[in-house]
């Protein structure tokens, strides 16, 4: 599938629709491939003990499943998550960004599927994998 | 099921595992028929046009079904959600709370189940719901 | 929500579109308040030691999802389900039929969202659980 | 990981704990690389108008996540599916087997989670992914 936007206008995307994930992602790759975004780990996104909380983990599945939905029909920042099944499989490494790799699995009028797959930064088993289905709202004519 | 622990001895403990929810949940009901928690919204849980982001009800029904366990068994701060599915149904009402009503459908020896439906306050169709899994660490013998 | 179909008038539709499961499901009851269905356990729907298998009771979750969807938007064959999570809670008593209890939590234009929660007939603790998503295809204007 | 079985050893296994999917299902592959499985779809697998039904993938999914996880740890006919999620995003091909390939994210000491993605064959695009837990039972110690 070909990518519709560059990294640049993503980002520029995302601080319009997204303002408050601004400081905590940041998209690592985004192409014909696939999406890779960070979340930068900080002190609110962590559980004592030193590691990621799951909403933190879920938020980043979530905004990382948009963005590749995003790359491939261009920014709509209606569309809306309606689904999403997480697995929690290991416990996030502490003092280390979390990577997503997102896979757009079906692309259709009105849905898409991605699948998501968490990593401790430098680890190769993922922490954690979900799927997410968004809702692509019909184009207004004009 | 008996409750094990009042709301003040819950209240203590979700301070001390979950310090960074103090702020914005608070335990409105939990007794054998079930819990109910609140979200008390604030601008950190808004998307723009004021609808309450995805990962803000995620962490509301992860709580919930969190406390609904320990309600049940005592407090263990290991156990972990394994997986959780939701369901996005609605748009939460702008500048309302949200409340989570949570159900312990299995609880066994190793793993609960957990369902939890989120309403803004005041309306009676939810806007999301969601089925947890926890997994309930072994007792250590001292 | 009102019933629009009769249960004789489902269950002729239901003949000619499901017919695989003719002999294995029946309507216990539809109206306002809610649905039920049996799975008429059979040799074919059990494992080993004479539990139900679980692609029966997937089947029976997700037939009495539609049917729960059809009862308010009269016969739409073409309606396909797009997601179901299920969990699977307590083994099924032997020689038991299984009842499924649907709620349709949300009947949008192109989506509806289904709870369903299955029974061993005559025990009061599911044996598993099942939310699904059922894609609604548009009218074709004549 | 390891594959503790050959084909043989795990087909003679399953006639035993699977008997009534003896004549569906197929080994085609397992090794250290994955595993992929084939339904060999017939009358009973289809809805009208050709397609496989949703209770037949979901079977396909079941046992070739159940293959992959008996695969690593050998045959211990006791674990259960505690949860699947499973998104159907293309209608099967008519008159075409449905290959399976599963793939084992986490194998712990009691859970393994497995994602499984179904394919028409001969066409690269899925038309379904799942993602499933199995529970482990431990060791009974003779």
């Amino acid at each position: 599938m070909t990518v519709q936007m560059s990294i640049d206008e993503m980002t520029a995307f995302l601080d319009e629709v997204f303002p408050q994930v601004r400081d905590d992602v940041g998209i690592e790759r985004m192409d014909a491939e696939g999406l890779v975004m960070r979340l930068r780990v900080a002190e609110r996104h962590l559980r004592p003990g030193g590691t990621v909380s799951g909403p933190a983990m879920f938020g980043l599945a979530d905004v990382a499943a948009y963005v590749a939905t995003m790359a491939r029909i261009g920014p709509k920042a209606l569309a809306v998550t309606t689904n999403c099944s997480i697995d929690f499989m290991r416990k996030p490494q502490a003092g280390c960004d979390i990577l997503a790799r997102a896979e757009v699995l079906k692309l259709g009028r009105a849905l898409s599927v991605i699948e998501v797959r968490l990593y401790s930064e430098g680890t190769e088993a993922p922490v954690a994998r979900a799927g997410l289905t968004y809702s692509i709202p019909p184009e207004r004519s004009g």
